[in-house]
């Protein structure tokens, strides 16, 4: 059975205007600079499902990245407006895939994809809280 | 009574090498990462008199920034090894105030001037611990 | 003769999420950091008013933050959105001075003031554009 | 035939300190500065070797990252000590692979691997300058 709302739910997609000091010597957005881009899309894809991800932090649940891979295939200069689409591709117990594209216009500038886990804050895994579950 | 060792540990040089991401599209490094050399020299100013800033937050005591004042005279650029000179120019109960001279060779690249001051864990100013006192 | 336009232009406000990387150790928004937000402050007020910062850039000028003046009154928190204020103060032929206030609802966590330099790649001085001496 | 020379310039160590604006709310380093660390890692294993990036980038040959792929398996908190080793494990007409493992004491805290391509100015590749290609 589609569920379309889940669906959406499951893809999140917004706008990032490139800052001067995400810029490096090179006029262009450091490569570190991404994997921020990255959590801005993880914390606003959990917003638009009505989730507060500093709320899960002050229930003493954290979100820690173990895992990432970035490939880089263009290019974003100072002031480009880049679009960040952050999809849930899968979700288990203490894990969650994400996947993300950013593009400017109709060009790709980077692919990545990433693997979440959660633990409390003396760094045991816990279970995703439910809100999470059924995300 | 002058006291050569107080003196010295009124003041602390150390070097800084310019890392790739400080800089930005101008080529130059950020002017807002000089902040972060700062912090860097009070922790190794602290450092080399015995006292580890990081054993004060373990203890609730949190130094926090309340002021800072910058002048950029000369830009620095990538791989430039610069030198911080940080001095310690008044202590009060809950306030310290630094003087910060970033300089490439000869050439004064930057000077400023901070307060910093004493807070426990919600925010309440704190008396300085006794070994910054006698510092 | 009042402009209402001209001191519109003077005067611009704008909503900052505060982003996770952000926030340090402290969990508040490390003081660099806000330096940043002044000059996306700096970038906004400019587009308000027509005018592109990165074509300024492309035709060779830069502006160069030279002085910078920050009190910091209280803490911000990763997710807190923030209004910045950013408001234009004087502006003579090769420098203009900025104001800045940043507020969390009716409370104001930082006060700045800063001093921007027009120049050329070579660095020498620069007369600002003329689109800027109306501004 | 084995040159212990070349074996020695195609690993490098080094100490890196972690500074307090690097860690995030969860009073770890946040994730994405781990790749500045990588960064500073192939800087300086071509320095030990003879070889200045920013005299290549002067020379108009960039280096860019076109993936990295990165584990995250242990938190580094403010003040460690960590042992970042960079290691050059392919290298071919316009790309080179690295390998990165950091190190808080015995545990090993973050693994890493990434490919470097050469581009000029125009964002062309550019075949890898000889003193790397002997490298």
């Amino acid at each position: 059975m589609d569920d379309p709302e889940s669906d959406q739910r499951r893809k999140h997609s917004q706008d990032l205007r490139v800052t001067y000091h995400e810029t490096d010597g090179q006029r262009r957005v450091h490569h570190a600079n991404y994997l921020n881009y990255f959590e801005r899309g993880r914390v606003e894809m959990l917003r638009a499902a009505g989730i507060s991800y500093k709320q899960l932090e002050d229930a003493g649940l954290l979100l820690v990245v173990v895992e990432m891979n970035v490939r880089y295939l263009a290019a974003a200069e100072f002031d480009d407006l880049l679009t960040l689409t952050t999809e849930l591709v899968e979700i288990r117990k203490v894990r969650i895939r994400h996947r993300y594209t950013i593009c400017l216009g109709d060009q790709v500038i980077v692919e990545a994809d990433s693997v979440i886990a959660c633990i409390d804050r003396g760094g045991n895994p816990k279970r995703l809280p439910p809100q999470l579950g059924q995300f």
